[in-house]
């Protein structure tokens, strides 16, 4: 029985010493090396293989080396296998850790002291308590719900939106088109944690900044194509928005030339929000095919229909 | 029974609010109308005036309108008059976020990807979990606990170091002079929340540098006169000291003029991390002055022997 990985080879080899350590029973693979391909059970990848229908015939189980799906064509893909997203503590850590900063930068006015300081200007400006500043995140999945439950801890005012209803504790929680309007009025920091859908291809678009308050700010942690970037520009120019943090976007690296690089109320990073790290992923993904091997649920099960 | 507040006048009809509501029994004048001098027996202020004992013959008790009471010429002040510290919600609540927010800046490399950003470089660095992250907070009064509590939340390696010995959960503890190399030595970002008295003025100098690690950084969110800046500059031109985040100068305003302003691995912002919030403010004296009316230890209440 082979587990292969085809994903960066270096993170492969902490996959390898963990599946060495707490799964000896299964042969570990780093592509290009796969073993015997009739033996191939479970395939962990960012990029599959082509015609891994007709290369690994007795393949039971893919899992996404990444928290997203969206780089998957499930038109090619067999169509009974199961498709695993990686949910495991690192990938939730580094995104909490990534937007609670992003929050607090933005809540404490950092985009402007940093341009301030540029200019050798002391003025300390007015302060918000964290009750007053009202946080709103786009998709209430593992991330979500855990980034929520850090920044209720700062005592942001927390409201939460997803396509279907939740329930979160110490969050509002709103859900569907219906409850977009409302969830957007209230919001003065807008984080985008949805998944890459058709759903959600344009979504951070010039209607939807129209609907948060004056002076709102974006934290955009889902995926590029999610946010229209003409878009975003227009509303920084007037002030509908009055900063963006940018951890993604469309293509990956951004060109050199973008207006994003050198806007002032633009803050770029590269797609560095959260990463999967190789040990804990790799212990999950254990823990995973065991359920699998029981008979049991997988943590992360894709339902093709809504694509996440 | 008169209350006297001699501080920011806006403020202080904040305060105004607060004592008509929970203490009618009590007259609240804002300086320069002070009342009858013989019926003030409390004074919150930054700056107390001077001949307070002359002018003010039945004052009981002198609050601090701000955290620190470095502010206070302690030689002019009647030996028996209790001095109390503001400790109240909407300090520590700043002072939790503004220093979570800049171990997250340095522990997330955000100060190199903005440096990064300027040059339109897409780079992704390498990551370290915050469990691989050693933080270590130099004061542990209330501010010091709370900063560590809401650090251990996200997993950081916390240590505290103080002068006397303290015990809070989840935090490796230091004491004293013998212990301070051991800490500084597995410290990789160092946050300066110390009082300001004799024994830490110049406490922040190029031999306490030498002992943290090579690349280490520095928070400081405690006064200017802790800092010696010339050690800092000459620790930050090594890499011995890798960022610094300076909330506090000495003068204040820093002169336009310093290198600290323009200084790429130097963050500054105008003595902004912490403020009183005017509302908590007053609850807090209300609850001390009746504490002290009962015969019971008022909360903040200043040993003057170590000058806090």
């Amino acid at each position: 029985m082979v587990f292969l990985y085809k994903s960066d080879p270096v993170r492969g080899r902490q996959w390898a010493e963990v599946f060495a350590a707490e799964a000896p029973d299964i042969e570990f693979c780093i592509w290009p090396d796969v073993g015997d391909p009739e033996q191939v059970r479970f395939l962990a990848a960012w990029e599959p293989p082509p015609d891994i229908a007709t290369r690994f015939p007795r393949l039971q189980v893919l899992f996404s080396s990444g928290a997203g799906v969206d780089q998957f064509d499930f038109s090619v893909l067999p169509p009974q296998l199961p498709v695993v997203r990686m949910v495991e503590p690192g990938i939730v850590r580094g995104m909490v850790e990534y937007v609670c900063h992003a929050v607090l930068d933005l809540h404490r006015d950092m985009p402007r002291y940093r341009r301030q300081q540029q200019k050798a200007e002391w003025q300390p400006l007015p302060v918000r308590t964290a009750a007053q500043r009202r946080v709103g995140v786009l998709g209430l999945g593992s991330l979500g719900q855990a980034v929520l439950a850090q920044l209720a801890v700062f005592g942001f005012a927390c409201a939460g939106w997803s396509r279907s209803r939740h329930a979160v504790p110490g969050v509002q929680c709103f859900a569907g088109e219906d409850e977009l309007p409302a969830f957007l009025a209230r919001t003065d920091i807008l984080v985008c944690l949805l998944p890459l859908t058709d759903a959600t291809r344009g979504f951070l678009d010039a209607g939807l900044f129209a609907r948060l308050p004056q002076g709102a700010s974006l934290v955009h942690v889902g995926r590029g194509p999610q946010l229209r970037e003409a878009d975003l520009l227009a509303a920084l120019a007037t002030g509908q928005i009055a900063e963006a943090v940018l951890d993604v976007t469309d293509p990956e690296p951004l060109p050199t030339m973008h207006a994003f690089w050198r806007h002032p109320h633009v803050r770029l990073t590269p797609h560095i929000a959260s990463m999967t790290q190789p040990r804990t992923a790799a212990a999950a993904a254990i823990a995973n095919l065991r359920r699998f091997e029981a008979g049991e649920p997988m943590e992360g099960l894709v339902d093709r229909s809504r694509g996440y």
